[in-house]
């Protein structure tokens, strides 16, 4: 008989992972409802004609297919086998399970297109799988968590972002973080302020790497992809800026003089503060940064990233504007939106690190009653009744055993309070509510032990 | 350009689907953590292995298979070829989509047991996968919604889940349905007193057919299945057997007299009875149902089927006792437990059918703030952080467009009120709040809008 085994890749979330990472997606549903955002969910499965060529060559290859059910050879010929499995592919294969959210999400918004309400704020929270090769915290199936609104070019958007991120953040007791904020269009800028239009494609790849590898090997690297050398001397003032926010903005708007585009950033951003401040946040957490890069193949306008200081642990939500979220499946309309997005598990690494789960994450039971024979297993089923209608998690521990054995079960479940259902408690009409953490003991009435385990 | 389309049997859930079913899922799991379940995850996919040969041969046939990631025609030969696909299948892939939640739990049970604490009490609420024909009701992905006792044979267990099922239905406001009960030990002794010991299985098959083809087919079935006669007669007086609960007892115990395991089938459900009357619950909402027969190369104590009366839909929740969950992973010790689900889609539609899905379970916005102009647009911002502080789900239109947009798309997202922001209110510093379902609209100062959107 075999031993059973996970796919490599994969994890079961046992009850304390379960519970907590329900506690941080908890905090972050709670967030976006409040503002305005409406949960969708798509299937598991897509057809491989939505899903290919989206993830370019590499994403592709890290698709997982789903074999077509029955006999899956019977549209093979010999030749496809003698062309090899690539050949073989789409006649053995119709379907892919989910890479990320963003594809299924355009293609739930195309189809369902004249029933949506425009602008349209969904957010999605499931598993994507991938059949990346496996390593310390890089799962084939692990959640993700978008919020996305499109069908507006509104910069209200944007700083509803900064306000959910620092919602959710505050309720997971996170408060040493910084939220990364720039606009692809001064990316676009600072390459036709340097005389290399159109470049701001290799620009951001190399400068993305600033934080790594150093100014230096920046230079080379930017050098080897063919930026002349006074292209590259003009970026050293940027590279250098040490300013506040103001003092970022009024050096950008010089060095962007002569880019339109570039400028609509500045002003883009500068919007995004103002509605910030109008209403009355403080700006602190947020940190304009004209190196940050991301995802600049699909970004239009802002673009985010969250880091929590002194961990770790890599950025833990990001996000951008983008120009056209359907142009994949031919709609004619442009569909723009923005949309960011949760990293659970990197963001359970850091509440784990840092020590925030509360202990009551655990969702646990309250109080466990336990029992020495039948008189008080009949006596604790009246009392659990009324544990229950008062709304307090209650268990009875089920078999008649050992008092130390129940006391085991509720240690070990994590549960703090013991009642015991004595003779004594019983003629008295009350339980013996004990504390496991403290170790107290006290004899009281339902009404009271009610009270104190509410 | 591609049109994008859904696999078959397979569906998006939008808006309002989604926030109907996160409304009976969430009855659902605040009633399991109340009895003091915790809930778990497994993987997507699983190893073949674990699920091939655990649902018969049919099930086989049902499972959704993953090609292997590569070259997965490297170990395939030109003979397996020729020999066709099942020969190719296990080295094609070696991972399936969950069928259902009760393997994967086994493989969970076996993987962890030294970690786990017994009685261990979990739920689990996850979409399985079946290659199914698609029909109306019937989808290839779908929700299951598990909970289940293992290690302890006390019928607490099986008393708290008639409770849990009530706790449920209570809050879905579902109060005309039936709870059906049975034990298969009994049947088990229905079989050996009659004459036909061992023949528990196909005497099962046949009687569950009692209600949609008569007893005189079953009468046919039982004697082409190879029933004597005078055993089938025998059965005459429990197929017309009507009598209350304490009736249709003392009948069991004379026509099981000579029959030990269905005279404990019979002590059994006496006992679940007895603990709901400890626990002072009204019995009429549970029914012994001799002729209940349900899934029964599974389960050896308690069965359990529920049916909501008056609509045209089957069973929506069902489950009962078993003796070895993990024997097919070739543990020793045996891991005994009870178990059930509710079948979540069909609740769905019960509720449908019912229009019991209360107004805000859409879960929507509360209140729209709405603006003519920029001066506007910033006064509402400051409103729209009072509304959120105080825990109102809130929104401000994006943009800025004519006031019938802005209305129109507050009814069509169902939000009840809108937050009108013109001069007259700024100067004021009120706002006008209307009623979208009423047509009433007043000024108020934001303290009390803040009152009347809670």
């Amino acid at each position: 008989m075999q031993k059973p085994s996970l796919p490599k890749g994969t994890r079961d979330f046992g009850t304390i992972q379960m519970a907590r990472r329900n506690y941080i997606l908890d905090s972050i549903k709670g967030t976006f409802q409040l503002f305005g955002f409406n949960q969708i969910e798509t299937p598991a499965m897509e057809n491989l004609n939505t899903l290919t060529g989206k993830y370019g060559d590499e994403g592709d290859q890290l698709l997982f297919k789903v074999l077509n059910s029955g006999d899956y050879l019977k549209n093979v010929s010999e030749e496809d086998l003698q062309n090899g499995y690539k050949q073989t592919l789409t006649k053995v294969s119709e379907k892919g399970l989910r890479y990320d959210l963003t594809v299924p999400f355009a293609r739930f918004v195309v189809m369902n297109r004249n029933d949506l309400t425009f602008p349209f704020k969904r957010f999605q929270i499931q598993p994507v799988w991938r059949a990346d090769r496996p390593q310390k915290g890089r799962y084939r199936e692990f959640y993700q968590c978008d919020a996305d609104v499109v069908g507006t070019d509104s910069l209200l958007c944007e700083a509803e972002i900064v306000l959910m991120i620092r919602s959710v953040f505050e309720k997971l007791k996170l408060n040493d973080y910084s939220i990364k904020l720039n606009n692809r269009k001064i990316l676009t800028g600072i390459s036709e302020a340097i005389g290399e239009a159109g470049k701001e494609g290799p620009l951001c790849v190399a400068i993305d790497k600033l934080d790594k590898i150093g100014w230096e090997k920046v230079k080379e690297e930017l050098s080897d992809r063919g930026f002349a050398d006074d292209s590259i001397e003009k970026l050293v003032p940027l590279v250098k800026l040490e300013a506040d926010q103001a003092g970022k903005l009024s050096f950008l708007k010089e060095f962007l003089a002569t880019s339109e585009v570039g400028l609509q950033g500045v002003t883009e951003l500068e919007e995004v503060f103002q509605i910030l401040t109008d209403m009355g946040e403080n700006l602190d957490f947020v940190d304009l940064d004209i190196m940050l890069a991301r995802g600049l193949s699909y970004y239009t306008g802002a673009i985010f990233e969250v880091k929590v200081n002194h961990v770790s642990i890599g950025s833990v939500s990001g996000g951008g504007r983008y120009d056209n979220l359907t142009e994949n499946f031919g709609l004619k309309e442009k569909m723009s939106g923005v949309g960011f997005s949760f990293g659970v598990d990197r963001l359970y690494d850091v509440l784990e690190e840092l020590s925030l789960f509360p202990d009551d994450s655990i969702q646990s039971t309250k109080v466990l009653l336990t029992h020495f024979d039948d008189k008080a297993f009949v006596y604790a089923l009246g009392l659990m009744k009324k544990f229950r209608a008062a709304g307090i998690k209650a268990e009875l521990y089920p078999d008649l055993t050992k008092m130390k054995k129940q006391l085991d079960f509720a240690s070990k479940k994590a549960i703090p309070f013991v009642g015991i259902c004595g003779d004594s408690e019983i003629d008295a009409n009350v339980i013996a509510l004990k504390n496991l953490e403290t170790g107290a003991q006290e004899s009281v009435s339902i009404e009271v032990a009610i009270e104190r385990l509410k």
